[in-house]
């Protein structure tokens, strides 16, 4: 018996919807989504990864499926990991459980977990490969995958500004530039990625929490690592460095790949800013995508989004690609990328 | 015989395109258009109103129609008017032409130039009002609108910045921050509108020539008038003075209201910079809307898009209503309007 092709791929993007439940949880391994389908086409159980040590997303959604996984199809975000380490290999699950076949999107690219692939079809299980490659890799893997191929997280910088590019009027006031609904869409963002990434000279001066929170002000169930680059001591009070939400680092170094060293159990981190910590990331080369929130406000003075005080001339200005602009709210929302990532997702 | 409902909304739709033909021509005359219309739906003639002293948009209308005219429909973005200026009132030229019907979008506002559609109803012609207000009101029509209920023209003021609000670098290139499509809109846009302002400084400092090109770079047919704002002399040879295309004015003044006062013959300005001015601008409340053009790139130095030496506090800033966003070419193009302007259009 084969599935219907249109139902493999329904069953990839249910797989990589799936996914989206693994941000901000499995760091540092990718967020994989899996389902289990019978023949008919109708899905019998899903799941995604959980945190680091807990299950995989194949193993997720064997347990949810039972028995009925026997001569099922199992369709994954990612190629099944051939790898030992604080879980046993998700291939070995799935021949285990009897599946009788398993249709992947992504290859793995990681040396020391791939192979799974090999070892399923040694054990007579069909394996389909590349079904939904495009959307799995710009979807809830691509932090993952850009690890794997520049070792480092996949940065973000994120902007809330005027119409003039400021961020605070010269008294400094800056509550609020943009409206509920964009913050309200950083804060679910905040959510899904690994850390959160602001200068000490930010933590001094506006003690911001930089937590996930929900509309009700309520703190969201995943939070961010939350991280001061930056020589200025944090005061214990600092509210980035409660303990009630989320990890709290401090790296002593203006220096960006210092910071990027530090977050090695990541995959996807966002730059919040002060203009002069996003200026530093843009200065090393280490801005992937750039968020801005523009609010239809023009304020004529006060401080710029982003500083660097080496630029002097247009050449020296970094470049990105318009992918995407949208409106939140009140507010717009243009996201830009370098190339090392590809224009969707 | 009636012209069916759907068909008269179509030739309103029609009557408005045909209005845009007269943007940058009919000045400080409204721009117009009209359709003249057989009993089965069919076009026979259209017209829009000509530069001033030259004919009116139904004039135009009736005159590429000739005879059919008579029984006929014509369909008119603005109330016919009742005024004997430079041309006869167009409302008599309809009672001329025979026409059986007119419909119209808006009621003409002018106390002078209003009463065309008593004085049609005299004569026994059918007068349908109405149709199709608000997108007329939105279109072409809305500068001219606006003048008569502001007593000024609409003032849109010209950004074309960074990602975070910058317009040149610290050694003061800036050529080019946004791609080729954006500046070809520009250039469309400075044919359609009747006026393009700047100040005196950016004359000295950049000596741009403001004129409407195509895109091989010549002259299109349309150009603004060129206004200079402020005391420094401008040289003869500066290339805004030249007579080649347009008009120029230098209106000795900072007072934006100065500048409005000695543009009595127009209904849509756009004032191009530099910061300063369009500061100066937004600080007297003379801004109506905002055209951004944003560049997926920063700079993080160099000069800012808007600047308002006198603002300290986020509460003196001025607060426009997104209304679109859309990308043009590699840009985004953010249009934000305030309070004076209706969303659409």
């Amino acid at each position: 018996m084969t599935v219907d092709p249109d139902r493999l791929a329904a069953a990839m993007r249910l797989a990589i919807d799936e996914s989206a439940g693994a941000l901000g949880l499995s760091r540092p391994n990718p967020s994989v989504g899996a389902v289990i389908l019978a023949d008919d086409g109708t899905v019998i159980a899903r799941g995604h990864t959980q945190a680091a040590g807990g299950p995989h997303a194949e193993v997720m959604a064997l347990r949810a499926a039972g028995p009925a996984a026997r001569g099922a199809t199992a369709v994954v975000t990612l190629e099944p990991c051939n790898h030992t380490g604080r879980t046993g290999p998700c291939a070995q699950a799935l021949i285990d459980a009897g599946v009788a076949r398993v249709v992947y999107a992504v290859g793995d690219p990681n040396p020391t977990a791939s192979g799974g692939a090999d070892r399923l079809r040694d054990a007579g299980i069909e394996v389909i490969a590349g079904l939904g490659e495009r959307d799995a890799m710009s979807g809830p893997l691509r932090g993952w995958l850009f690890r794997q191929r520049h070792g480092r997280p996949l940065v973000t910088a994120k902007l809330a500004a005027t119409l003039d590019g400021r961020i605070a009027a010269p008294d400094g006031t800056s509550q609020w530039i943009t409206g509920p609904e964009a913050r309200a869409r950083v804060h679910r963002q905040r959510a899904r990625l690994d850390a959160i990434i602001v200068g000490t000279g930010t933590v001094v001066r506006d003690d911001p929490a930089l937590t996930a929170r929900l509309p009700d002000g309520s703190l969201a169930e995943r939070q961010p690592i939350r991280v001061a680059m930056g020589h200025r001591d944090i005061h214990s009070d600092a509210r980035i460095a409660s303990s009630a939400a989320g990890e709290f680092r401090q790296v002593r170094s203006h220096d960006p790949a210092d910071v990027l060293a530090a977050l090695s159990d990541t995959t996807w981190v966002l730059v919040e800013g002060g203009p002069r910590i996003i200026g530093a990331f843009l200065d090393a080369g280490l801005v992937d995508e750039i968020e801005a929130y523009v609010a239809p406000t023009v304020l004529g003075a006060g401080r710029s989004a982003i500083e660097r005080p080496a630029v002097t001339t247009l050449s020296e200005g970094s470049r990105l690609r318009l992918v995407s602009v949208e409106t939140i709210g009140d507010d717009a929302l243009l996201i830009s990328r370098s190339d090392r990532l590809p224009d969707r997702g």
